[in-house]
């Protein structure tokens, strides 16, 4: 029995220009474009191991130790794209093996709870379409494969590259020219550092895809984002990146998250994911920036109450000892010499704001997908190690 | 002494097309046209008596019992556009006394209590003209009045008149055409009902004029608001109140409290008026009108947290029904034969949401300014009885 292996890794990114509202909803066709920052992998990355071999007769996936059904439409659109390019190369050299006609094996796994309530799909996604990739060992670069990625989860196109990452949205019908391409890589401006304050909700959020139909058909304020917000902004980002402007980059991405949850609540029904904790969050950035005389600190949110605030290095022991003062009795500070901070701030917040926030995770800009030596999967093509 | 006195009440309004932007600040000229229904003022009114007098020096103000400072340029603003209508009055008979000339006693005060928040300046500023212009015997009309009372606060304008009221925002530098007209009288839908819910809330709110300024300055979203979003919704609401079709009210009432909401958070930095409780009634309201399969309850938030839900008597038993079973342990249902409520709803929301809540006011659509009968005033010209 052959087993043909391959293992990847890809990363999380937070979305600084957001994207919400799709004008195709089967290919995951944007309204508009976007752009991210791509996080270390060593916070958080998903591990995809894939095995392909004649004697699997059915497509396999396994995530987080738990074997998954891949009767989603959106996984399914994924692997027929990587079978049809694998077998493009096998049509032209009889000589590879038909790996696109050999069952899949799929093993995945986070490097991070899925109980902080980050959005994994980005780095799923990618970690599987880059593991695959990999294994048909397909020509194609990292824009062309982004593309089969965005049919898994939209952003996760995205996370085919590290540091300052655009998801042009396209023109084209069939989604051709809608892919992710690099701004900058991590080395241009590697002193981006992250601190996820990961926000406890007792209630259910609107699942994103469903959130974006009912705001793309309901808010009247949405069409002004998409054609005249947002390709300015998108312009302007980019340009504060490419001249590591900070001061341009942070106010643009907090005026996009504010806006993109603008549209949300604009939309009917309304749609809420910030919750008094975020806002009171938003509240002490701001504070911090105007004592400061100068935006050093950046806040963004995602479809979630869950804050991600950037920062440079060069700020971190004012910014963290912000976040430390109010936060010091949550989880995540291990990594940090946290008596280095500078915590004599005297911004005033809720003494009780750390009792809305259940974990902190302290990360930075990082690389793209990388190979993996580490492999989920034995030489029989099944999980190493299943956890339930 | 002779001492000339009148009183008069006026209603407080709740705006169901938000008046949201000043184009004009020192003449509360509005950047779009509003709408507002007139609530009841056996529930909430300003009581205000007037007297003027040669002997009195100064122009003085008691307001809910306390002598207050008459120093406001927006007080003074309409003081001085009073006494030059009275003039003119004076320079065509010189028989009638010169009150124009005279010191202004004024005594206001509120039926219901200022904590409870609700925003109390329509009223105090509608009540405050429509006495003097009483006593002054002005000949204009109450369109001509609102042009005065909405430079004391804008929204005030709308409280001259009762059941449903348009403030044209007009186009004039010098606002002589941005007045309160009315839609339609009380008798025109006189089954029309508001339940406030009043919001606890920690956080001092943002005040509506700086709140308002942030928005014009900063939010890319605010300029499609008034340019094209709301023009074309104060049309359709007046149709709506015209054709007595509350589905299509409620529906653009509660689209309007979104997209002015929306607006503030495309702020920078982001206005926040609705809190966790806020939104908890909100979607209890979509989830009532989805299970009747129609809109029978709309909600309206302005710069604060509380909720004003209407609706129409004929659906009080349910909507009331449904607000009494998370809400019976607030204050305010006294005037209600609560045991005739329909409570057997199964929609589910947070049992304590109710701690959320201090008190609902139970009221209706409801009459413009009257004359009062009861005076505040002695005939020295001062307050009956101070409180303190």
């Amino acid at each position: 029995m052959t087993v043909y292996t391959a293992s990847a890794t890809a990363p999380v990114n937070i979305a600084t220009l957001k994207y919400w509202g799709k004008r195709d909803k089967s290919l995951n066709l944007p309204t508009n474009s976007s752009i991210s920052v791509t996080l270390s992998q060593n916070d958080l990355r998903t591990l995809t191991s894939v095995a392909a071999s004649e004697d699997f007769k059915e497509d396999k996936l396994w995530l987080n130790g738990k074997l998954e059904s891949l009767e989603s439409e959106r996984t399914k659109a994924c692997l027929a794209d990587l079978r049809s390019l694998r077998q493009e190369l096998e049509s032209k050299d009889s000589s590879i093996p038909k790996l696109s006609q050999f069952g899949l094996h799929i093993v995945s796994e986070n490097n991070f709870p899925t109980a902080a309530g980050l959005a994994s799909s980005a780095a799923g996604f990618a970690a599987l379409v880059v593991s695959i990739a990999k294994l048909y060992q397909l020509p194609q670069n990292m824009s062309e494969i982004s593309k089969i990625a965005r049919k898994g989860s939209g952003s996760a196109c995205r996370s085919l590259f590290g540091g300052y990452v655009a998801w042009e949205m396209g023109q084209e019908t069939n989604g051709e020219d809608s892919k992710a391409v690099e701004v900058a890589p991590l080395s241009h401006w590697p002193n981006m550092k992250a601190a996820i304050l990961v926000v406890s909700d007792d209630k259910k959020d609107t699942p994103s895809t469903s959130g974006m139909q009912t705001t793309v058909a309901t808010s009247d304020l949405f069409q002004w984002r998409i054609k005249e917000v947002v390709p300015k902004r998108f312009d302007e980002m980019k340009e504060s990146i490419l001249r590591k402007d900070f001061a341009t980059f942070g106010d643009l991405t907090m005026k996009d998250s504010n806006s993109f949850h603008a549209v949300c609540l604009d939309s009917t029904p309304p749609i809420f994911y910030l919750n008094d904790t975020s806002k009171k969050i938003i509240k002490l950035i701001h504070e911090l920036n105007k004592r400061e005389g100068k935006i050093i600190a950046a806040y963004t949110f995602d479809a979630g109450p869950n804050a991600v605030i950037y920062y440079e290095q060069e700020n971190e022991l004012k910014v963290l000892g912000l976040i430390y003062k109010y936060f010091n009795k949550v989880n995540g500070w291990e990594k940090l010499d946290t008596k280095t901070l500078d915590t004599s701030s005297d911004i005033q917040a809720d003494p009780e704001l750390y009792k809305g926030v259940s974990k902190i995770i302290l990360t930075e800009v990082g690389q793209g997908p990388q190979d993996s030596t580490e492999s989920l999967i034995n030489d029989k093509g099944l999980p190493k190690a299943v956890a339930n």
